[in-house]
């Protein structure tokens, strides 16, 4: 199916040049979503779409009456502050205006339209010039747990006989999140209190995370809700999502280990959680699928979890990579270091699995809702995606190339997340760049 | 301070005669807040105080203009389909609103100003004609597990040797729940579906859940917000409270010992969760508060969890019942059968315990963020708030007046609960009835 989109096509260019650059994260073929405003103005937000250094304004395109029928009615619902309406109307109406868009911003319609690229070029924002705010209003948050690679490295952190949980094998496995605390890239927060047992003592104290750690996840946004009690069949379960964007999933490792028994996770999250402003579409991301395939040696997945085509295209080869900037490297002008490198492609269960499972017991999506993807490791060493797997929990510090080592996350740190999709006979495609930083803990009082 | 409130005086009547009956939940002194339309009519919801019988459409209330300031103000606030831009005005708006709604109802205006009485009697709807939304927009909802005898019999369930979690003691403990599937009294839901590994089997299965449970708990409502990263204070902890209302935190016990480890509830919890329609204010609960004490032989709070007021009245003496109605008895014709009954001053931590625990590692609350108390259960064995406990996890089904039995909840079986407070000196106040009824599993495809 992916070959039979033109909006895939390689050859294809923008007459937006700065899209046509090789490395460029927002060629015409990407096309990703984001809710924005010119940085510090008092405009309201709205929708907007990557090209090149630019951002399409949808409020703008909408009052300029270029598209027509659903395409239009999309774009007119993306004039608001969140994109909401816009996931509401569902599949047909987001591949209307992908198609729309692109057939505005081809070079082709520079020779035979050019006074209506002269009209659109008043609707571009420079990417240099805006802010963010969060894509839509996020009614539940999810986070799973879905790379083998980081769980089993996790548990033999603690015991060295020790392998991932049974249900592993079973279930994708997650547990509910924190809307309030989710940010868009740029984040800045305090590094969280919490209680923590120390070694040794008998009684917790309240204190400053003394384990501070990334986490590197995809987000999944809900496109198209469910009923309560309805579930999503496995071949239905994409229709569900409209698109992915970069998440930091932070994490609180010395207050996970005293408060998650038997509950779960609490405050060792909740106080933080960074997304990036753009989501590429699951359409855009189409080309860049592969096969997903459970091991012979390993449980074959229940019948609900099981379909030709997650075996067949269910895993999406998405290469992410997490970066650390000291406030020294920043004082000295230094970029971000990479820490690690991986692929999605890597995870035990995929995105499909992941969205029928959340809704076999009769859970309800609303368009908007977020799922984060689980910590993405792969296989290799330096593919772990958080500071606890690279450093061992403290037991082999990261050096960085400045002298500077890390066990977890130090005040003033900044992480940063890239991802993007490469594939042979296809224009790579990017997800742009999300961070956060770390502030000082606040004084306990 | 109890004292020197006239909303709290027990010799106060309405002219709403209702209101006066000795038994009734919903007296002056109560002024309890729901959002309410008239049953099947295309009105839009708003908010609605109830008074004896009746409700007060605080939408009729405010275009009548008979408060003034600050109480004008709030009532135009609850005109909406929501109260969260009621909540987010404050206690002084909550408390202003409350006087002025007291004045309004009090016997002495029917004597003094029968013609306003003639007006506020067309702003009146009965609570036999209405149907309930949920009170507020929930940004995020967060359940306790604060009762020590309920979590003390649930783990001796699994190991007579066992006792809580050493954390118990220390930590307020709570996960995040779904918002999504949170109804109000008359909600019905399918029985949950899930994966559950069966007594000596070697893999799972996806099976309608066998071990379906109530909890009973109260729901606390968050008036005020705090900002990201910003703690909250033992002592300024109540401030952020707007009242309480009646919560089931259903449970799947079956589902929920499969997937826990090692992040906790998921499809256990998120198929459904049945609130009240009103809410009680913390206002009206002012007289019904009691000594919190810690033993001595127990683990003292640390210090952020500590303070004068917590042990002088951090208790809430609010009294619960559970009560079952099965398929068989609606048919013949009977009511619920009680379960159990309890009071939420037996529970191990306070409200004001659970929010500045919530707020200490930096979460921000937002203005309608619903928090669930934990189930609450008492010393006694007819005092446990779940039938989990009551029948000993099957080993001791619970026999009702009819012949059934239980050991778990059934297919049509409706759960209700009731609170209300009582305290010499001062008038009854109670919460309603709320209940939620179960149907059978959707069959798996």
């Amino acid at each position: 199916m992916a070959e039979t989109d033109h909006t895939h096509d390689a050859s294809a260019t923008s007459w937006i040049a700065s899209a046509n650059k090789p490395d460029c994260d927002f060629p015409i073929q990407n096309l990703p979503f984001a809710v924005f405003r010119r940085r510090g103005s008092p405009e309201p937000f709205r929708g907007g779409v990557a090209i090149g250094d630019q951002i399409v304004d949808l409020a703008a395109l909408s009052r300029l009456q270029r598209l027509a029928g659903l395409a239009q009615s999309a774009v007119e619902s993306c004039a608001k502050p969140a994109l909401n309406d816009f996931f509401t109307l569902g599949s047909a109406a987001w591949k209307a205006l992908r198609f729309g868009l692109f057939g505005l911003l081809a070079q082709s319609l520079a020779e035979s339209e050019p006074e209506t690229v002269a009209a659109l070029r008043k609707c571009l924002v420079p990417q240099s010039a805006a802010e963010y705010d969060l894509p839509v209003r996020i009614g539940d948050y999810t986070d799973f747990y879905t790379s083998i690679y980081h769980a089993r490295t996790i548990s033999k952190l603690f015991n060295p006989d020790a392998d991932v949980s049974q249900n592993f094998h079973w279930i994708p496995t997650c547990y509910h999140g924190r809307v309030s605390t989710i940010g868009v890239s740029g984040q800045e927060f305090h590094r969280p209190c919490g209680q923590t047992l120390q070694f040794g003592d008998q009684t917790p104290a309240l204190r400053p995370c003394a384990r501070l750690d990334y986490e590197l996840e995809l987000g999944i946004f809900v496109g198209k809700g469910n009923r309560l009690g309805e579930p999503i069949a496995i071949t239905d379960a994409e229709s569900h999502v409209f698109g992915i964007c970069l998440l930091n999933d932070w994490s609180a490792r010395d207050i996970q280990a005293w408060e998650s028994v038997p509950l779960g996770p609490f405050h060792a999250k909740n106080f933080a959680t960074t997304v990036s402003p753009w989501i590429v579409t699951m359409d855009a991301l189409a080309p860049y699928r592969k096969p997903w395939t459970r091991q012979q040696d390993e449980p074959q997945p229940l019948p609900y979890l099981d379909s030709e085509r997650v075996r067949s295209q269910g895993a999406l080869d998405i290469q992410l990579e997490a970066a650390l900037e000291s406030d020294a490297m920043r004082r000295a002008g230094q970029g971000p270091v990479r820490l690690s490198r991986t692929s999605f492609a890597h995870q035990y269960w995929t995105v499909a699995q992941m969205v029928t499972h959340h809704a076999v017991g009769g859970c309800s999506f609303q368009p908007g809702d977020l799922l984060g993807s689980g910590t993405i490791s792969g296989p290799g060493v330096d593919e772990a995606g958080a500071m606890m797997e690279l450093a061992l929990a403290g037991k082999k510090p990261v050096k960085l190339p400045n002298g500077e080592t890390r066990s977890f996350i130090e005040d003033g740190d900044a992480i940063f997340f890239r991802g993007w999709c490469e594939r042979s006979g296809y224009n790579r495609i990017g997800f742009g760049t999300s961070y956060g930083r770390v502030l000082p803990a606040r004084e306990i009082t």
